[in-house]
């Protein structure tokens, strides 16, 4: 499993992205689900992977060796496509090519859904603006805009509803990494699938620089005093609400 | 969809369940997912349903109108079996008589997971203990304990952290109905397809009798209140937090 979210504000993006994966509960490691491009002035670019491994790895392979674009036979690859938009078409073409190399499951005889993917794709081309996009296993994307300023994949109940009452277009870039540590430490408490260390990435608004790549690991004195102060705030949010009136006699 | 909690604790079970019912975005309606068997002094039953409006129904009529035990001949009925382990066993073999009365799917040729249904029951019955039994659609069922003093059918996750960090077998009833509010306040946020109004339903350990039926609906002064003051202290609780010291120089 895996827990990633792309948070996209006025001031910036931030993505955050758990390290574990896991072929059942007896085979856990520890993969970098975040990846950077960073060519300071040229191009900033994060991609957050979640689904199988397999397939995820293709992926990044191809983006980064390039392929084929059948439509101009030209070789493309995310440090050299000219914008945003055509790296999530990038991305979704190399989803689909990587379906195509691995093959249909033997067992199954056709593509198995346990071979599926998502990605978020954020960052920012020169001329371009600041973009983030979730791209699905058929390749297709959808794009973060104001209304919806995050976009995540994996795991991503257990850590929406802070997400959805807290985060704004408004939000600081700090403030949507503290949000996304919250929203990440609720996830890892209820699916073990989701584990430290967490990876964090920030590109702020027309920077086109990786502006932070940090890892935050279980030791990290920041997290740990996080995950206290959240849980002592929420055990004395809801003691401070007073007790329902329904039946007070019963 | 649906969301329903059982909470059982030292003093004893608090059931929650919402009461939206959807076939598709376009087609929503109201259909009580808590059921009582009210008997003082001899028994207490609550029953809480999710999954497929028609089987969940079917499994009511049957539990109601009682049906034969194939072992013994004998017609049962929730009304008239003697404990809350036989009870639970009812519920479960009401669910295959339920699917081997509707029937496989017409099309898919077989019991489709579109028929599934997930049921809580909690009570107690006269010389027996308070229990709580989550039955799955395979008719078989677990039971709450000290170590996992509540258990959830449905659209689960959303409403789970609150639960996970807050609900211990210590719990009062008072804050055990708080915290399953804020849990369905939580999910009702995320989910469309869990909806106001909400059903309530409390039995104390040993009083063998539903001491609180009721149902909280949208104009609920306290259920506004807590809404409120939950989103509130969030608010709070998540800008006290000091902010990252990643990259502060960024």
């Amino acid at each position: 499993m895996t827990y990633c979210v792309g948070i996209l504000t006025r001031e910036g993006l931030a993505m955050i992205g758990d390290t574990r994966t896991n072929a059942g509960v007896d085979n856990v490691a520890t993969f970098r689900k975040l990846t950077t491009f960073d060519y300071p002035g040229e191009r900033a670019i994060v991609v957050a992977t979640s689904g199988n491994l397999a397939t995820s790895q293709t992926v990044l392979s191809l983006l980064t060796e390039g392929f084929e674009n059948p439509q101009t036979n030209e070789i493309e690859k995310i440090t050299t496509v000219p914008s945003m938009f055509r790296c999530a078409q990038l991305v979704g073409r190399a989803v689909r090519e990587a379906h195509r190399m691995i093959g249909p499951d033997p067992v199954e005889g056709h593509h198995a859904a346990g071979f599926d993917v998502t990605f978020l794709v954020g960052g920012q081309i020169r001329g371009g603006r600041l973009r983030l996009f979730m791209v699905y296993d058929a390749g297709n994307f959808i794009e973060s805009t104001v209304d919806t300023p995050y976009l995540q994949i994996g795991e991503h109940k257990y850590g929406k509803p802070i997400l959805d009452r807290a985060i704004t277009a408004e939000t600081t870039i700090a403030d949507a990494l503290k949000l996304g540590l919250i929203s990440m430490d609720s996830t890892m408490r209820s699916n073990l699938a989701v584990g430290m260390p967490i990876d964090i990435a920030v590109i702020r608004r027309d920077e086109i620089r990786i502006a932070l790549a940090h890892r935050v690991d279980a030791a990290d004195p920041y997290y740990a005093k996080l995950r206290n102060s959240w849980s002592e705030a929420l055990r004395a949010a809801h003691q401070a609400i007073p007790p329902p009136p329904y039946g007070q006699d019963m």
